[in-house]
């Protein structure tokens, strides 16, 4: 199984993925969510764990140990199907020749960027682009050349892996873009450590960004053309209100 | 508080979100979401429901409720944030002018798109858009233009709201731009009621999609330039077996 662990906090996990959890024999993840799991969920189970980059690694082992007849539970935070594990599970299965010998199970979790728009506001009421500024696996010239597309469609944004220690300028580069074609006072939402130990929330202009407090913990969102800032929350307005006429008062309580 | 149900199936709704519900007086939702909740859950509260369309009616009784100070819950399907009721009562506070009479909490849910997607396999391993086919609110000339922005950038498409009874020509519309820029083999995936009762998963190619079968309960994703199917699944390929040797096999168990 590939469980979701959602962002954090143990009120965000899914039943569902609690469950697999417990009942599992092995548990295998990235050592920086294992660390972060209520440790009593985790008593008396076989943990595998690998820092980062060794995504490879813990999936090939994983695939091992349950082809050896174990329960095993491959964990991802937020939600396995976005940028998660379960892709790199599914594609080495394929390639060791071993997908139709083993049953694998995904359980969805609350993905990092429902966790940081519930924090920020609204932001995702409207059509959106999701976008990795990673480009370890994906050349420059294609992420560059996406989030330009989506800016021009009026897309909302929303970045994953803004920035590292070592990869420092390409959010620069995109912002660029965002201050070029959306303007310097497009609402930009920067959430670091949604829902869990450490979150932080700011909602500020495109020109206003501060990309040293930026890194690869934080999730960042741009607004669409509509996109407007009330009572410090990003609103992306659906039309609704444009639409239909206002609704009439009612009585309170 | 704006609540996320998640996909239908109890386990897949959080902790948090089960403890509003629990502890709120009021509960709003669409008629045909609170019919799926667990009934024991809405015992003893009062339930404002109203049918498709009531999406402001019901928001604007939430708030009449809350500012009367009962503890009122809306829930949405999915999670809230993603094309949900968040968006509306925020603008609609805002728009009555109380938006600092009430303090509002969302508490996210797993999208729909989450679900559908671990049921497809992995087709979102890779950068996306999220698009609704819905031109109730917006003009379709915006919407085939992000589909051709989307397609074109090599984004994986997922679309919601793809056809209804009334809206039965868009989504011909938009598979005659994937076919024509993607390509008639390109994968595209249709999941009906992902993780509730009367679930149903396709694996497709673009040019085999039967439209008949497709209304507002479907979800459907377009995969990019490098999504395969492998054991009937969409794997949108993030890139490490490309860039990294495969793995030693290593022992079993």
């Amino acid at each position: 199984m590939v469980v979701g662990l959602g962002p954090g906090d143990s009120d965000l996990m899914a039943p569902r993925a609690r469950e697999a959890i417990e009942t599992a024999q092995v548990i295998v993840g990235y050592k920086g969510y294992i660390s972060l799991m209520d440790s009593a969920l985790l008593e008396g189970k076989e943990i595998i764990s690998t820092g980062m980059k060794g995504e490879m690694e813990r999936c090939n082992r994983a695939i091992y140990k349950a082809l050896g007849g174990r329960d095993t539970v491959v964990v991802s935070s937020g939600d396995p199907g976005i940028y998660g594990m379960a892709g790199l599970v599914l594609e080495l299965l394929d390639k060791l020749g071993v997908a139709h010998e083993l049953e694998v199970e995904i359980i969805p979790g609350i993905s990092a960027l429902a966790a940081a728009a519930a924090l920020l506001g609204a932001p995702l009421m409207h059509d959106f682009a999701v976008i990795s500024l990673s480009d370890l696996l994906t050349p420059w010239e294609v992420i560059i050349k996406r989030i330009e597309a989506a800016l021009e469609a009026d897309f909302v944004l929303v970045i994953y892996n803004p920035r590292s220690k070592k990869r420092a300028w390409q959010l620069g580069e995109a912002l660029k873009r965002v201050k070029m074609i959306r303007g310097d006072d497009v609402p930009v939402g920067v959430v670091r450590n949604a829902s869990r130990q450490g979150q932080e929330v700011k909602v500020v202009r495109a020109k206003d960004v501060d990309e040293s407090s930026v890194d690869m913990l934080s999730i960042i969102f741009v607004g669409n053309s509509q996109t407007r800032v009330h009572a410090n929350r990003m609103i992306t307005p659906r039309g609704y209100l444009e639409k239909y006429s206002p609704p009439q008062e009612v009585e309170k309580g």
